[in-house]
């Protein structure tokens, strides 16, 4: 019988799962040999961990039908990490977290060693139940004769439940050899069946609906969408019935923003008013893996009725009040569709304003949230892929029209800010795997401080993206939501375009930075041929008025501070 | 009846404590208002989360008898700043996490907030339990009729156990109205009485002990005694009995390292020889707030039987193989003081050679380790502050002796990289409420990758810390304990004397940076009388030889490399 070791086995199921690079910090406790040796797989050593949280989450989004890994030391590492893979989590992101413990021998033997909790609480239970916390499922490997299925277990979860798994190596482990046998039966990926009679009433249902609504049906689609890796269902439903689709602002790029039925974004109140109108007179909305949060529904405003929706999930679906537990969209989507597209020629009537964004005449010299956003959308090409950190940046960009086949990341649920500087390195590198386009950030100078030494890894891994900072001299959300005017908002200013060279670009050969302080330097910049290639990492500091903030983001925090009044 | 706000409730009685500073980052739910406007306790806004709680950490262990604090919101923040608060608990440091929370409502009615981990897992109790694994005592602020108990029911705790506390404030319990009659009794800080009848049987087993060693003996200094506060009962100990005494990495600076009965630091085999022996070969051996941790205990190379030791500890005590729990070193200090004074005569004559480390002389001109720490050794004033990371310089340190009334910090059981960054920051802030000296960090290259972003917030609170940069291509510690030539130990260089001043020195005015290659300009920058001042913050880059390695570390290396074999 042929064997492997434990590490070996390890990475070639994440070889199979298409997974090229593996992010972490060294510690004296893991497998870093195993991966700097494999061939085809890279170590990207991060700055710190919870950086390479977030990078791993990055890689997993943009490297769809793989998964993001993450690997640190035990204690130390993992907690550094966690809020990472917490985000994760929340976001339904398939991450592995691999921790390196110390030997089996001395779990059970329990020294005190360096990175345990001392004297107080030992062993190191406590660093498991709080990755309990924060992931779906976990694994220690204490024994080679189960480490195989162990680790088939815990990425079949990864896999099929778009959520971190946590897997504790002991050092000793690492070497040992294990039969490679199961390697030849890949992982299972397809959701559990539906029950055939409950999904042939559902479909009935649903006709049902679709008929009454006499055409008047839109699409809504949302995060899970993506998660849990339907667009293809979704754009063959698009294809074949013609609904005019909508987005949330989790489900942006889901369908492609230049798609001849895709309307814009529904953002509950603050959505643009003709969209909010299209989606909530509809007669039939068929939502799509919704994640209604407070952020992704306009602070809980949306305003469709139950009784006009048909709401499908992962793993349950809702036709109005009737809940059918079980029934998954990957499955039920193509037999719907199936169902559905008798009703192309209607639907195909029903006109669907493009969505897009004009670059407004405005006197003022100074870059305003009005200006800048339209006129990077401008900027933006087929396939890129776009990161917006939480604060102005994500709320600014909702209303740009991203090209077809770009991608667009931003965590506004979990909204963890900093998060996209790690995120923009893990896209990045999957990205150059996809073959994808330019990779652009916007940050906020707040953010940016969190995170900011990941930008020397981009550096070292000779990565390209475009950041753009917004420096506007502090926390502008976080003013907009309390303390308008109070010195907590205010951060140290920084020398934003010394932070390349300053992190790595020692000769300045790698890297350019710029400053834009009015319209005119930012057009001439983003009209620059050279700039717009992106052959050298390039950040650009763009100078913003303390108190400007988008549109969608004023509207947020005024119906935050009006549902505050209320509890 | 006089009533207060929750807010200031909390903050009279951080006050009553010595708190004068608190750490955080702003979240939309916490109470910085309270704090910003409160006149005697100062907002420090930092970087990240993470940092902040390093901050709050080296604020405590500066400030003794007071307590650090770190504000943050739910979730992502809170997470951010775990794994502090896990080097806070594994080295007994009293930190208080005050974490923002929802409404009281919201905590109810479960709306789908942002920092949530959303529909996978609500509402917020996956924190909490997180929380608990590293936190000695938790209280979520549910109800305004509890709040005063419960806040002093957390901080008794985290006072009188010297350890981390979690509590969790809903926005709307922040300016709620409490009776304010509480305030007027401070906090309990005395620890349980002994019982008198076991204290008075272990006296006299102790007095026979010491009767019998005839004169041998010495006293073991440790960690314990200085998160414990018997600082002042061991100096008692010291004057009154005249024993010699050594100290443990951990206990460096319980006792003065000038002390005409200091001896040194044991380190088991990894002492000085003369050191070891002086220790190994006592009769007996009187330990204080030992704490044996592997790097601690020179990898468990004790050799100290039992049947040579007492044991004093904060809550139990070992005579021999004798346990008495319940019998805590506070109160039974004194007792043993007066006890012992009468073994003066007796153990002034035992001689205890001076703990001294003279510069050598190398004729290679460039910066090793075995040149480098007694020469700074030589740079270090009464009263200075000196803090170092793990790596090369907590190793390289322990060598040193450092000046009267200086304090030293280092996590020697934690080992968390990038830890001293923030808690310099802390400690500076404490150094500058006790009107200590200079605060000297010293921090590897890879660790400083992790927290670099402090260093702004240093510069924004004008501090004037000097930071020794240890250049040497990597994580020289990793690299001997494994995989010295591997590329993950490796790291990106960095402009290192443009850190200051791209992080917020912005003209240049504030700060000062140097780079020191080789003896003669060390020797140069550390004879400079206007550096010295520390006037400024200012940096040095050391650079040094990658493989060089300081002789303590290559002996724990060693023995943990030998220690693995035998695993
Ligand atoms: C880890 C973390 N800490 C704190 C917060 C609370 N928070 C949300 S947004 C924000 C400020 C963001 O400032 P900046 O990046 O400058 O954004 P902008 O000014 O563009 O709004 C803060 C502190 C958070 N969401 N995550
Ligand atoms: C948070 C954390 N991550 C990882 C480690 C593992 N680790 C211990 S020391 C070290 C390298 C330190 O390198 P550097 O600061 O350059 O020290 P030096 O070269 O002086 O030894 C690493 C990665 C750790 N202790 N803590
Ligand atoms: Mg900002
Ligand atoms: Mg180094």
């Amino acid at each position: 019988e042929e064997h492997i070791t434990v590490s070996d086995y390890l990475l070639t199921r994440l070889e199979q799962l298409g997974v090229t690079s593996i992010f972490g910090v060294p510690g004296d406790f893991n497998m870093r040999d195993y991966i700097e040796d494999h061939p085809r797989i890279n170590w990207i050593g991060d700055c710190n961990e919870l950086n390479a949280a977030y990078a791993a989450d990055g890689y997993a989004r943009v490297k769809e039908h793989s998964i993001g890994v993450v690997v640190t030391t035990f204690g130390v590492g993992e907690l550094s990490a966690i809020n990472g893979i917490a985000g994760a989590f929340s976001e339904m992101v398939p991450v592995l977290h691999i921790v390196g413990v110390p030997s089996t021998v001395q779990l059970k033997t329990k020294p005190l060693l360096h990175h345990t909790l001392g004297n107080g609480r030992y062993p190191f239970d406590a660093y498991t139940k709080a990755a309990e916390q924060v992931t779906i499922s976990q694994a220690k490997l204490m024994n080679k004769g189960h480490a195989a299925t162990e680790i088939d277990r815990v990425l079949t979860d990864c896999i099929t439940h778009a959520r971190p798994v946590y897997l504790t190596l002991p050092t000793n482990m690492v070497g040992e050899q294990i039969p490679s046998r199961r390697l030849g039966v890949p992982l299972p990926r397809t959701p559990p069946a539906n029950n055939p009679d409950v999904e042939a009433y559902v479909l009935e249902e649903i006709v049902k609906l679709v008929d009454a609504a006499n055409q008047d049906i839109i699409i809504l689609i949302d995060a899970c969408a993506i998660r849990h890796d339907v667009r293809d269902e979704v754009n063959d439903l698009l294809t074949k019935t013609r609904f005019p689709v909508y987005s949330a602002p989790m489900g942006k790029t889901a369908v492609s923003e230049e798609h001849d039925r895709y309307g814009g974004i529904y953002i509950g109140s603050i959505s643009d008013p003709a969209i909010k109108k299209k989606v909530e007179t509809a007669k039939l909305i068929l939502s799509i893996g919704a994640l209604k949060s407070d952020f992704n529904t306009g602070m809980f405003t949306y305003s469709i009725p139950a009784i006009h929706t048909v709401e499908l999930h992962s793993d349950h679906t809702l036709v109005r009040h009737a809940q059918f537990p079980g029934i998954g969209m990957k499955l039920l989507l193509p037999k719907l569709t199936a169902h559905l597209k008798q009703y192309q020629q209607g639907a195909s009537q029903l006109d669907v304003p493009r969505f897009k964004l004009d670059v407004p005449k405005e006197t003022d010299e100074r870059i305003t949230h009005t200006y800048f956003w339209p006129r990077v959308g401008k900027f933006f090409k087929k396939r890129d892929v776009i990161v917006a950190e939480t604060g102005t940046s994500s709320f600014g960009i909702l209303d740009v029209p991203l090209p077809d086949q770009s991608v667009f990341l931003s965590q506004i649920l979990y909204g963890s800010i900093g998060w996209t500087v790690g995120n923009t390195l893990g896209a990045a590198i999957a990205a150059r795997d996809k073959n994808l386009g330019r990779v652009i950030l916007f940050v906020g100078d707040g953010s940016l401080q969190l995170t900011v030494q990941e930008l020397s890894t981009m550096i070292h891994q000779r990565l390209t993206p475009i950041i753009f900072v917004i420096n506007n001299d502090g926390y502008n959300i976080e003013r907009n939501l309390h303390g308008m005017e109070r010195k907590y908002n205010d951060i140290q200013d920084w020398k934003w375009t010394s932070l390349l060279t300053t992190l790595g670009d020692l000769d300045g050969t790698l890297s350019k930075s710029y400053t834009v302080r009015d319209k005119a330097s930012l057009d001439k910049l983003l009209d620059d041929a050279e700039f717009a290639k992106a052959g050298k990492i390039q950040l650009v500091e763009v100078v913003m008025g303390k108190f400007d903030t988008p549109r969608a983001l004023k509207a947020a925090a005024e119906l935050s501070a009006k549902n505050a009044e209320k509890v």
